[in-house]
């Protein structure tokens, strides 16, 4: 089968190429062409998957297709923008159908899920990876950075953390549970769902944000550095699922939570007042902390004293 | 050395992450944010390259970098779009710094020639491949596209075709040639330049374009196709350099041009009232064919009669 007969069976004629907001001119030239309103800035960002690195080499490419888009589309969600579109550059060791459509139907879902149109990519032969750039629009000035948060402001996340990092076992098949545990940690691993309403909500009302990828820890480093401000994080109020807890025990439930990643949760600050207005329509946001002057990343037991964070972040190199 | 401080310090430092035209914000959150001209439309491409498929596994990173940037920037130059931005994903086996400290020159370079800012991306661990996102502007309704041909217009390339594909026994170290005839064509190979201002000159000249990457006969193919036309190729007007059909003689420097691929430089169509226009300022621009009423490519011999063609394009799968 030629790329450009593959490209066209799988991915052109989904659903999700079918063009959306903003769209002007989607894949089959040189270029996708995408068009904003007046006013409003294009939020870009890419990630690459890797096989035997991000995914088990070995894995259901539907689940595939929609944690390669989920992944993208979260960094959309902590700068607070608007999903308009996104391009998949697809490497693969061999052009297998089934494995294929299954894969297309996953980012299909997840496309779906997301608001988010294909307008484009690449399709290659070599070691199985996808790169994939999302764009989507945010109103000049408003967009969420990670610079924004003041001493006083206090610290959030959109829900529940750890279970990402808490289902690799089970990812890998190198530990078993009960449905009732594994379903909900694989579901969050394998379908993660990235924040984009609470991200666009957040606009106006948090100070700072991001998407935590790399841990909670490492990833409130990035927010206090861009800041210059400390980030003070009470591990009593790390909000753990169940299911995580009872998989992992409380104690290393907190560790994937504070240093695990692929959490795909916003992280983000606000002043105090604000607060309520947004948990009153997102009751799953928690505040874990406040902001203090100074630099890093500081945890508190519950008893309020400082213990030493593990080593925080995933490190490729 | 952490993944950060990788980025930053091959990366972000570079001059070509320095912002530019309609950078809001480069590398460093979630998301960069690029701003648009009123009137204007973001023209998107995605090109992957991975090691061993295109490119040698063994080669100089420098002239990697630049390789890398330019075949992308050419579907910019394609779609008549003013090059504005990229993004890197850059998966590596290992984090060698003589290795990205050149890599990172080259693309540098190539950013610089192409006034392309680099704005994001990621780095992984993995077999080396490279995904780069460009990001250009064009106004509304003039991105030059694959499907304006008209009968009767001319068929136009933009300089001599096959250097890249008869580089490639040089390139592959398969065989030697005096450095008159090899440095010509390993130049056209590794450093192609991308037509970005000839593109940007045939907006409102050209009838449709897109930039040879597949070979010349594969392309045409996509301009007939999404033109509904017929396209002829003259093969005695197809433009050789000099070094090329020294390297490969006469008759393997055509099939080159016409089936190599790698070529980075336009075809497009263009009504005959306006060659000459285009020939004044460009004058590496040849005329090669026309288009005619019918579908897909035909290509002609000296004394006019139809030959069968090489079959054409590179396939992946």
């Amino acid at each position: 089968m030629g790329e450009f007969e593959l490209i066209q069976r799988y991915f052109a004629v989904a659903p999700c190429a079918q063009g959306g907001d903003g769209v002007v001119r989607g894949i089959g030239d040189d270029c996708a062409l995408l068009a904003l309103p007046p006013a409003e800035q294009l939020a870009v960002s890419t990630d690459t998957l890797v096989a035997g690195v991000h995914f088990p080499a070995v894995c259901d490419p539907f689940l595939l297709g929609q944690r390669a888009l989920a992944v993208s589309a979260s960094d959309l969600a902590a700068m607070g923008a608007t999903p308009m579109a996104f391009t998949l550059a697809l490497t693969l060791d061999q052009a297998n159908a089934a494995w294929l459509e299954a894969f297309a139907k996953g980012l299909q879902q997840m496309a779906a899920a997301c608001t988010l149109a294909l307008v484009g990519g690449d399709t290659t032969r070599g070691p199985l990876s996808m790169t994939l750039t999302v764009f989507g629009r945010v109103p000049a000035g408003q967009a969420l950075t990670r610079a924004g948060a003041r001493v006083g402001d206090l610290l959030c996340v959109g829900g529940e953390l750890g279970d990402a990092a808490g289902a690799l076992p089970l990812v890998l098949s190198q530990r078993q549970a009960v449905a009732e545990i594994a379903e909900p940690l694989l579901a969050r691993y394998w379908s993660p769902r990235p924040q984009l309403a609470l991200g666009q909500a957040l606009r106006g009302l948090a100070t700072a944000a991001l998407d935590i990828s790399d841990g909670l820890l490492a990833d409130c480093g990035h927010i206090a550095k861009a800041s210059g401000v400390a980030l003070q994080i009470e591990a009593a109020r790390v909000p753990l699922s169940a299911a995580l807890c009872a998989l992992a025990g409380h104690e290393h439930a907190l560790a994937c939570a504070l240093s695990g990643g692929d959490d795909y949760r916003l992280a983000f600050t606000v002043p105090p007042e604000r607060l309520s207005a947004v948990q009153a329509q997102w009751p799953e946001v928690r505040m874990i902390g406040q902001v203090l002057a100074g630099q890093g990343v500081q945890l508190l037991d519950a008893a309020g004293l400082a213990i030493e964070a593990p080593r925080g972040g995933y490190q490729h190199f």
